[in-house]
């Protein structure tokens, strides 16, 4: 078990309707430890891919995001959600459907911060149907730049986002993958992951 | 003139309205470099103050907030802007204007990330008339823990936000105070800050 699917079982919080809380440590409070852990993790499963921008969509993206960027030493540009006054470039623009406030969402980025020769690291707090990430992978071919790959912190993996993304062929990192959890019995169940069963430290050799 | 000063000139854009466009290197786009210096100049701005707890409100102030977390080694709490579905905990809540959208939010945070015994250190991107500052304030008070401080990269000197915090005895640092702009000449001044006149090497001595 890892340092993330440790944490999920000390303080997550499961509620009625496959719903994770862990906005005490994710994504309301945050856990600067965690989250440094978890930028940590992405670096080295990303380890000897070419990254130039650190990508994702506000607002509990940002933190991991940042963390990361600050490891890379790169620029960091997180989408945003809606049209604001003061924004008046032209804009790639793609749409996702958020569940948790239960409506489509234009999400966008100013197009001098995404360019052709971004090689882009998508990364988010969570990932379920793969909405965010698909309007995200969606701006990153409207400027014409690569995937560079997809780090997640939690994957819920009953549903379809992860799968569909690996099927597309992109490499997708989830740092815990709940297989199923159980808001009664207040259990969760995790993906075993088998390159990390053996501990990190013996994976650290390029 | 100090690296935020100077970075404002260099990719700062001006806009009718009294708008200073900084999206390229703070709130859409993160200059991760930029941002570390704006933590680290947070820390050295306010040493010897006690801070157990990082506080901002999303999404722009994200960034900052997580970088300087981590530099402190606390935990991070972003207040939202809107109630979530999947979020059912008692909150405390306030209101503040956004002149950005136009409308009033409420501004929350979920109980249990606030308490009676946090030192608070309130960071936020943008500094105006303070309606965010305010509302944040409003919120560590309702906690009964107290406000260590107000970090903020850019105020906007014309508007009232700053005085008022300063006057009603908060300690406030901001990076850079914009004492008025030209849109049309695409000219910044910005106010003294003697404590900066004198380069930050001479000043790093506890």
């Amino acid at each position: 078990m890892n340092f993330l699917e440790e944490k999920i079982l000390r303080d997550g919080v499961i509620k009625e309707g496959n719903i994770l809380k862990v906005d005490s440590f994710l994504n309301h409070q945050i856990d600067i430890d965690v989250m440094r852990q978890t930028a940590y993790e992405f670096k080295r499963r990303f380890r000897g891919v070419e990254v130039n921008k650190v990508l994702t969509i506000e607002a509990s993206g940002i933190a991991i995001a940042t963390l990361l960027g600050h490891l890379y030493d790169v620029p960091v540009v997180f989408a945003k959600k809606s049209q604001t006054a003061n924004s008046t470039d032209d804009k790639y623009i793609s749409q996702a459907y958020s569940f948790t406030h239960k409506k489509m969402n234009n999400v966008f980025i100013s197009k001098p911060y995404l360019s052709a020769s971004d090689k882009v690291l998508i990364v988010d707090d969570f990932l379920a149907d793969g909405q965010a990430a698909h309007s995200l992978i969606d701006l990153v071919h409207q400027a014409g730049a690569e995937v560079a790959g997809i780090g997640i912190a939690i994957e819920k993996g009953q549903q379809q986002g992860g799968s569909k993304l690996r099927a597309e062929g992109y490499k997708v990192e989830s740092i815990a993958i709940i297989e199923n959890m159980d808001w009664q019995k207040q259990t969760i169940k995790f993906r075993n992951q088998p390159e990390l069963s053996f501990g990190n430290a013996n994976l650290t050799i390029e």
